[in-house]
């Protein structure tokens, strides 16, 4: 059992680490994007690695438990807890500066809390390209976002933010400092406790810096929209593009009717790029080298597809300006689906070859629970859709109030059956710690709980997030 | 304390899983190839999964410890135990299906017993490339593989083993089965427990299967072998292919002078592009997509690079012939080095822009120790040197043995001083358990300790690899 974070123990923590350690006006942090959850705690905003591990330690001594907070950008509620003891909530914002750039390596060293946008911006500074890229990244941590291993739209070419790591400097549950924070490409000595922090959700460990992999910048890049007849032809597509352009292939988004209609019902603007909205059509971005043409290869992958009917109809983006307009239909799909309001969201994802089958069998398992509309879309090349529930047309969300998690266990289930994910890119935190309990492998639970135990022993990390207090 | 594999243990387990669980020729499993170890042991070699629980439930029972035995290509000694209570050896050779090849996900499911070479070869037979590869894939297994994290030829371009796995089956060190054996991409379900396995040279479990990523094959490839004036114009060279190429380089290998003295001198055969034996030089090897022509590229490149002061001479190969003869080079190497016989050989990494100081100092403190030839070369994309020491012109081998522990703990330091690697793709087995503890982080040392006891608390699962018993 924890303790609550006492004004006193504050105090000595102030007395400390300094009079500007506690941030006074609390309510964004308490507070989750989505208005789903309300957290409690001081908050705390250290400014060196040293200060992090001082306060650790001392909720460890007097165990009082630790809420790291990012950006605040998550979705699943790994940055506010409202239940148990009365933590302290660590915001890293003080640490923000990018501590060294090797252009030379293809490595960038920065604190944890750095903005992703100023780690882009100082990576193109040297002609470079870190591409981690998603919706928040004007607000997205680097400690939040390896925290959850994010996701987002380069994960088809670079991987998730997992892949986009060489070295982490941790403050570990007993307020010691690992200096993990290599620049090497190859070093097997040891566990790779890495891969184990990132994505750990702060339950094992605060990631105070990161040494970064850069890539080079794409020389030249190309976008287009194709018109597909199925889901499985997307897939196809998808192979051939991958057969023909290698890793050229940044982005491929599969988008429905369904998600295009909402955006014309509700005033969204956006590029129409042909006669009528398309059952199913795909978005690929490409980024390719020297010498190479992106309007070449789309304009011949589209040939080809034709060929072999995996399109009937398609457009090339031929200037930056039709690039940024083509994105701009599948980036405004989450403004159109707020803006009618979803029953359920769902962050899934599947094995590539089945999501077909999927797509094919999900509106009929969902009808046996009520009258819906879905908007299924998403990073098909990752196989990860966001597959979302909403009113039948002309029915309002309310109606549906009583439905929420009938649909929501409909989901999952069927996932699972499929051998997906209910969690794809989003994390578990604490909103889906039971869906976790009830989906993931056994032995899966026993060695993460095992491990929990292990490096964190007396529960103070993050505590409630992932796995359930021991 | 581990209790011994009895004649009534081992009697025990064939009751349960049938007379030829046991191997009775077990001469080359107890023998590592550079014959520096004898392991003592039973070999068992189980059918499938259950059987390996089976086992590794009965040790976990009688306290037995178990050597994971794959393809015993390994140089670290993590596959031979000869010291403590004899051990099962735990041969998975037997399980060696491709289970499944799924080509629309870019998937490959097989045991672990599997030989690369075959992984290779299932790929190939539907059109993809399993881009691990390394001067043992005939013999090496993909458990041990994964197992050790292993390097090779390709990491620059596709990353180390570690990257090529979605998901694993696992026999736990309680002889529970985890069926972690996902195709998803995308997965934030809990802790990644995945790539702690991977790299855990058995010390945690047993990898019993896989689920490995493949990719699209190179619709053409090329190679050139390029002079340059010194380690950092090698370096400039390939931010300047990255910058110009892209993804496409799937190689850029470090050759020194000494290296193609030491073919010469013992008759290995080699091409040799240019008149005169360049000090240093680097061969290129790409693997570009439909429309690209890898000669185009390279000889592109080989320009700028003479404008930039970067290359001196160069030659790219004009066939398929020529490309072989190329990678000939590279390939010989080791070969030379085995007839001259080397003092003491290190398998380092150093960060990258590092690495020209690294090899300006390191001849200076060495000359301290004694007086030596030294041949430098690897895999300089990954910062991944092979720094092998010999005897001196005119001196045997015989002569330096007193200084052989005087040499690598040089060599050694020298690269912790540099924040490198003293083992960057062999791994750490029984051989250098001694310099991890004096080289590696105190606290990541303690999180692997704690790892350790949370998920294999009897310290069966090979026991002495990586770290002392505790």
């Amino acid at each position: 059992m924890l303790n609550d974070a006492t004004p006193e123990f504050i105090a000595g923590l102030v007395e400390a680490l300094g009079q500007d350690l506690v941030i006074a006006d609390s309510e964004k942090y308490l507070k989750e994007p989505r208005g789903r959850w309300t957290g409690r705690g001081t908050v705390l905003a250290p400014r060196n690695t040293e200060a992090v591990a001082a306060i650790v330690k001392a909720c460890s001594e007097a165990g009082v438990g630790i809420v790291p907070y990012g950006g605040g950008t998550g979705v699943v509620g790994g940055q506010v807890s409202g239940e148990g003891a009365v933590p302290v909530v660590l915001s890293l914002e003080r640490m923000n500066s990018i501590r060294e750039v090797f252009p030379t390596e293809n490595v960038l060293v920065c604190d944890a809390g750095c903005i992703l946008a100023d780690v882009q911006a100082a990576a193109a500074d040297v002609g470079r390209l870190f591409p981690l890229s998603l919706a928040s990244e004007g607000t997205a941590r680097i400690g939040g976002l390896l925290g959850t291993n994010a996701g987002g739209l380069n994960v088809l070419r670079y991987g998730n933010a997992r892949a986009q790591v060489l070295g982490l400097e941790v403050v570990t549950a007993a307020g010691e400092i690992w200096n993990g924070l290599t620049r090497l490409r190859k070093d097997n000595t040891g566990y790779d406790l890495r891969d184990l922090l990132i994505g750990a959700e702060g339950t094992l460990g605060i990631i105070t810096a990161a040494a970064l992999k850069l890539v080079p910048q794409p020389v030249s890049n190309g976008t287009a929209v194709m018109v597909v007849p199925s889901p499985k032809a997307a897939l196809d597509l998808l192979a051939l593009a991958q057969a023909r352009i290698g890793e050229g292939i940044s982005g491929f988004e599969l988008m429905n009717r369904q998600g295009l209609r909402f955006m014309e019902e509700t005033g969204v603007e956006f590029a129409k790029p042909f006669e009528e909205l398309p059952e199913w059509s795909v978005l690929i971005d490409l980024g390719l080298a020297e010498g190479q043409s992106p309007q070449d290869a789309l304009e011949g992958l589209f040939v080809a597809a034709m060929e072999q009917g995996l399109v009937s109809d398609g457009a090339v983006a031929q200037s930056e300006a039709q690039r940024a307009a083509f994105w701009s239909i599948r980036e405004n799909i989450p403004e159109g689906n707020r803006r009618i309001g979803s029953i359920s969201s769902h962050d899934i994802s599947i094995p590539l070859s089945l999501i077909p089958d999927y797509i094919a069998e999900a509106p009929g398992v969902l009808a046996k629970v009520g009258d819906f509309s879905i908007n299924c879309f998403g990073h098909l090349g990752d196989g990860n859709l966001h597959y979302n529930v909403f009113p039948a047309e002309g029915r309002t969300r309310d109606e549906y109030d009583h439905l929420k998690t009938a649909v929501k266990d409909t989901i999952h289930d069927l996932v699972a059956k499929y051998e997906g994910s209910f969690s794809a890119e989003h994390g578990v935190g604490r909103f889906k710690v039971a869906d976790l309990e009830k989906y993931a492998d056994p032995q899966k639970l026993a060695m993460m709980r095992a491990i929990k135990q292990a490096l964190d022993p007396k529960g103070i990390m993050n505590p409630g997030a992932v796995l359930r207090p021991l």
